[in-house]
C-alpha cells in the first residue's frame, strides 16, 4: 500500500473543466447622451446583441510532490482568445498557504473573487468592475486561511498592464502595485451545513503608475484608468476616466460583508480609490478622489441558499433541491423537476467624476431572476435601469469643457453551462 | 449499489476528441475567367496549397441530470481559431428528444449533417455548401426519433449570421430562419447489420434578410448570400451571387435519398431557394430562384460499407475489414495489411444565375479514390473538372452588364485522422 | 483476457499535457549599434519584458491499431496562437520505425531537437536557431533506431515556409528540402543508470528556394533567410541576413557531440550554410557560407544528471535527488526540501556576414543557474555577453555599404511547469 501511494505520489494529476456563457442583451431604451458614449454618435443606438460570454477550456492539476499548474483558455472570440487563470505553484506551504505565480486575479474586492459560474447577477458591479478591470494581472499572490477556518487572507505584488490578450509586458517603467485581502467569517453555522453565515473583509492596494504614459520612450502607457460597461455587455464603456495623464500613484480600500439567512442573502461593498497626479496635458494636477459601491438582497423562492466557502472567502455552487427536468417514465406519463428559482436586487453607485476629470457618475438598479436547471447550468435574467451624469471623458484625451449625461434601461439573459 | 448509481449521477462525465485534416490542392488547369473569378486578374491563376484543413479540440459530455454540452474549437488557422459547435442542452426529453442551445448545425440537407470524418468527397456538393454555407448557426434546435428508430427529426430557429469566427451578433435587425427536417429509413436490413438501407428526407427553411443591409444606422449586413468555392479549397467563392441588396425572405425546400446495397451506395439531394426582393441600389427587385444538386455512386473495391445512423438519419464510420499495417513479425518476416479501397463519382449542378444577378451556374464531376487506414484514418484523393457560366457576382456590387464563363481542373488529397 | 485486449486494441487512448515557461528580461546594457538593431533607432534602447514564453496543451495519442496522432497549440499569444506539433502517423513499421505525415521538427541538429522543458540554457544556441529557425515544419518524416539502441536515425522531407501561425502553404513554387540525422551513443553506462554516456551525431540538408521571392506571381517569399535573437527574447532579430534576393539552394551539415560524466556535461555542435545565387536586386550572385557552433559545460552542484534518450538522440528530463518543498510537519516544525542546482556556461559564434550580405558576426557567453523544484518545475535564470559585428542586414532589403556593430548584457528568469 505504501508502494502504491508512493507509485501515486510520483504522478501528475489533471483536471478538464470548462463553460459555456451564451448572452442576449436588449437596449431597451437609451437617450441621446447614452447614444454618444457607445457609438460617439447622439443619434446612433446601441445595437441589440448576442454574446458568447464564455467559451473557457481549462486544464488544471498537480505536479508531484507540492506544485500545481493552471491552464484556461477562454474562446468566447473564437479568433481572438484569451488566457484567464494562467500560473504555476507551491501548495502545502506552512500556515496551510499557497504561493502562485503568473496571471491570476488580484485580491481586491469580493464580486470579482467570485467565479463567474457562482455569481447573483450577470455583470459585475460597476465599483468591482471599475477599480478592480478584468480582476486578473501578472504577479504573485499567497493565498491561506487559519486552521479553524475563521480567517482567509491574500496578499501579493502584480504588473498593472492587462496582458489577457497578448500575453506579453513590454516597457521599461514597472508599472505595479501591491494588494492584500483579510476575510473572515466571524459567524458560520455548521449544523445547518453553512444555511448562515456571516462574511466581513477589507482589501486594499497602492500602485504605481507611468504618468507621462507614452509621451516618453517607453512603451508603457498609462495605467491608471478606471471604467466599466453598465452592467451588461455594450461595447464601450459608459463610465470612464480614460487613462489620467500625470497620474503617478493610486491606492485602494474596499469594504465587503455578505449575511446570509438561510434563502436570503445580503451583500454590499464600498470601494475608495485616490489618485496623485502632477499636471500634464492640460489636466490640472489635483489629486482625485473616485468611489463607489453596491448592496444586493437575494432570495430563493425555492428555499436554496448559497453556499460559501471559508477557506477562500468567497461564494460556492448552488446546489438545487429538485434539477429541472422532463423525462418519459418507464411506467407511462411525463415525470419532470423544475429547478431552483432565485430573485434578486441590486443597487449600484458610482463616482468617477472629480476635479477636471469627468469620468462619469450615477447609480443604477438590478433587478434579476435565476433559474437554476442544475447544480452546474442555470438561466439568468437581468433588467437594468441607471444613470450617467458628467460622464464623457472616455470619448477624450483632453479635459471636457461639459459632461454627457444618460439614462439607459437594459434586459439581458444568460445561459450558463459548466463542467 | 444505489448509493454507487446515485454516486455516479452526480457527476460530470466528459469525452475529448479531436481531428487533423491536411490537405494539398493543385489546381492542374484554369482559364482567365477562372483565374479572375480566383485572384480578380485573368492572367494570375490560382496557387497550388498545403492546408491545415481541420485541427479540431473537443470536450464534450454530460452534467448531471439530463444536461449535456459541446465546446468544439478548430486551429486550422492556429492564429485565428473558429469555434464550431458550442452549446449546451437538455437530453432524455420526451418522445427520445434533445434540445440544444448555441451554436450547431441547421437541420437542411444531409451532406452537411455528415460529419466531415466520414464523407465520401474531400469538400461538399457545390449545393449543399451553397444553401447552407458554414452549417453552423447560433440557435435553439430539438432533435428526436421514433421508438422504432423509423424516423429522425430536427427543427429549430437560428440567426443567419456566422459567428464562428467572433463569437457574437450585433445588430438590432433580427436576421433569422426557421429550419426543419424529416427523415426516414423505410428500409434497413438489421440482419446484415445495416448493409442495407434506404434513407428519404426532406427539410426546408424560412429565412429573413436585412434588405437594406448596412446602408442603414444598424450593424446587420444583408444575409442573403449564396455562394461555393469549387468543390476544392480556393481562395475565392467562384460560385457567388454577393450580398443581395434588397432581397428581405428567402425560403428553402431540400430533398434527399440514399439507396445502400452493400458496398455500392447511390446518393443524391436537391434544393430549391427562392428569394423575395424590392429594387434597391441598381438591382431589379424581380424574385429570384437559385437550385443545384448532386448524385453520387461510391463502391468499396474490398466489400465493406458506409453504416447508416438511423437515430440522426446522417452516414456514419466506415471501418475497414482489415487495418493497413506493416510489422515485424515476432517469428520474423513482416506482416502486412492494407486497409479498404473506395471508388466513387459525383456528377454536381447549381445554378446561381437568375434575373440581374450573375451568381454563376455550372456542373462538375468529382472522381474520388478513398483508401482506408484504419476506422479512424484515411487518404481522399479528388479529382475535379468543373465549368462555371455568367457568373462573376461575387466579384461586384452593382449588376454586371456580363458573365464570366470558366473551366477549371483540380487535384486534391487529404489525410486525415480522427480520435 | 484475450477479449479484454481485443477491446483494448479498438479503442483510442490518449495524453493530455501541457507546459507553462514565463520569462522575465532585462536589458542590462545595450549600445547605439544594438538600440538600432532593436529598434531600427539608435537612441531607443530594448524594452524590458515579462513574456509568457510557452502556455501550450498537447492532445496525443493512439489510435487502433499502428497508428498516432499528436495536436500541440501554444497560447503564449492568446489571441495570436500557434500550432507546434500537429501530425498523424503510423508507428510499429519495420526496424522500429514510425512515420509522421504533418507539422514537426526538422531532423538538423541536436539542441532544437530537445524538448525547451529539458534545455539547459533558456534560449537555444545561436547556430542553432539561425539554421533551424522555429524547428518546425510540414513534411513527412521516418524516426527510426537500432535493436541495440546505439544508433537513432530520422530523415525526411520538408516544406521551408513556416506555417505554424496560418498553418497554410500558398505559392507555385515549392520552397522544399530534404533532411537527414544520424546519431550514435557508443558509450552509454547501464549500470550506473546512464549517468555516463557519449553521444555523436552528424545531420545534413538540402533545400531549394524561390530566387526570385515575391517579384514574380507566385506567392512564396525566398527562405533563404537565416536569423536569429542574442539569445534572448528582444522584439528584432539582431544576428539576420534577411531574405536573400536571389539565392536558388542551400545545402547544411551539422555535426554534434556530447560527454556526459555524472553531474558534469560538455555537449557542442558546428553547422555550416553554404548558399548558391544569382545576381539580382543590387546583390551579387557570388555563392556565399555561413557558420556557427557552441559549446557548453553544465555541472549539478547536487549531484543529480541530465539523462539521455538513445532512441531519440536527445536529452530527457533531470529528476532531482529531493524535491523543493516547505511544509508543516504532522509532528510540528517545518519540513523542507531544497531541489537541485545546476551552473553552466556556454559559449556561442555565429557567422552571417559573407560577401556583400552583413548579417553580422559575433560570439556570446551565457552564465545559466538552474534551479529545479521538482522533475516537472525550474527556475531557470541566464546572464548573456554579446557582441554583434558587421550585421544590420535585416533592417533592409537592399545591400548596405557598412555593418552595424554593437554589444549587450541580458540577464534572463524563466519560471517553468510542465505536465
Amino acid at each position: 500500500i505504501k508502494d502504491e501511494a508512493d507509485e501515486k505520489k510520483k504522478k501528475s494529476s489533471y483536471k478538464l473543466g470548462g463553460r459555456v456563457h451564451l448572452d442576449n442583451w436588449n437596449f431597451i431604451d437609451s437617450d441621446a447622451g447614452i447614444n454618444e458614449l457607445e457609438t460617439g454618435d447622439p443619434t446612433d443606438d446601441p445595437e441589440n446583441r448576442w454574446d458568447f460570454r464564455r467559451i473557457r477550456l481549462e486544464l488544471a492539476g498537480d505536479v508531484p510532490n507540492n506544485m500545481l499548474f493552471r491552464i484556461q483558455i477562454d474562446f468566447n472570440n473564437p479568433a481572438q482568445a484569451e488566457m484567464k487563470d494562467v500560473y504555476l505553484g507551491f501548495n502545502n506551504l506552512p500556515n496551510n498557504q499557497t504561493l502562485l505565480i503568473g496571471n491570476q486575479k488580484r485580491p481586491i474586492g469580493l464580486d470579482h473573487l467570485n467565479s463567474s459560474r457562482h455569481n447573483v447577477f450577470a455583470e459585475r458591479p460597476l465599483a468591482v468592475e471599475t477599480f478592480n478591470e478584468d480582476a486578473r494581472r501578472l504577479g504573485a499572490c499567497m493565498y491561506g486561511y487559519s486552521a479553524d477556518e475563521m480567517f482567509h487572507w491574500r496578499y501579493g505584488a502584480f504588473l498593472l498592464e492587462n496582458l489577457n490578450t497578448d500575453g506579453r509586458y513590454r516597457g521599461d517603467f514597472n508599472e505595479a502595485g501591491v494588494y492584500g485581502r483579510l476575510s473572515s467569517s466571524p459567524w458560520y453555522d455548521k449544523t445547518s451545513g453553512g444555511r448562515g453565515y456571516l462574511h466581513l473583509a477589507m482589501s486594499g492596494s497602492v500602485n504605481q503608475t507611468d504618468g507621462n504614459g507614452t509621451l516618453d520612450a517607453d512603451d508603457n502607457a498609462n495605467e491608471a484608468r478606471f471604467r466599466t460597461r453598465p452592467l451588461a455587455r455594450s461595447d464601450s464603456r459608459w463610465y470612464n476616466t480614460n487613462r489620467i495623464l500625470g497620474a503617478n500613484n493610486y491606492e485602494q480600500l474596499g469594504l465587503e460583508s455578505i449575511l446570509n439567512i438561510g434563502a436570503l442573502q445580503i451583500t454590499g461593498e464600498y470601494f475608495n480609490n485616490w489618485v496623485q497626479r502632477d499636471p500634464l496635458g492640460g489636466f490640472s494636477g489635483e489629486d482625485l478622489h473616485f468611489h463607489g459601491g453596491y448592496i444586493y438582497a437575494s432570495y430563493f423562492l425555492t428555499g436554496e441558499h448559497i453556499p460559501y466557502d471559508r477557506v477562500t472567502g468567497t461564494i460556492d455552487r448552488v446546489k438545487p433541491f429538485e434539477n429541472f427536468f422532463l423525462v418519459d417514465r418507464c411506467t407511462g406519463g411525463t415525470g419532470s423537476g423544475w429547478g431552483a428559482l432565485a430573485m434578486a436586487l441590486r443597487y449600484d453607485y458610482i463616482d468617477l467624476s472629480d476635479s477636471d476629470i469627468r469620468g462619469g457618475q450615477g447609480h443604477a438598479w438590478t433587478a434579476g431572476l435565476n433559474w437554476y436547471w442544475t447544480a452546474y447550468s442555470k438561466l439568468q435574467t437581468n433588467l437594468v435601469w441607471g444613470e450617467v451624469n458628467n460622464g464623457g471623458q472616455g470619448l477624450s484625451s483632453t479635459p471636457l469643457a461639459t459632461g454627457v449625461d444618460g439614462d439607459y434601461t437594459i434586459l439581458g439573459m444568460r445561459y450558463m453551462i459548466d463542467f
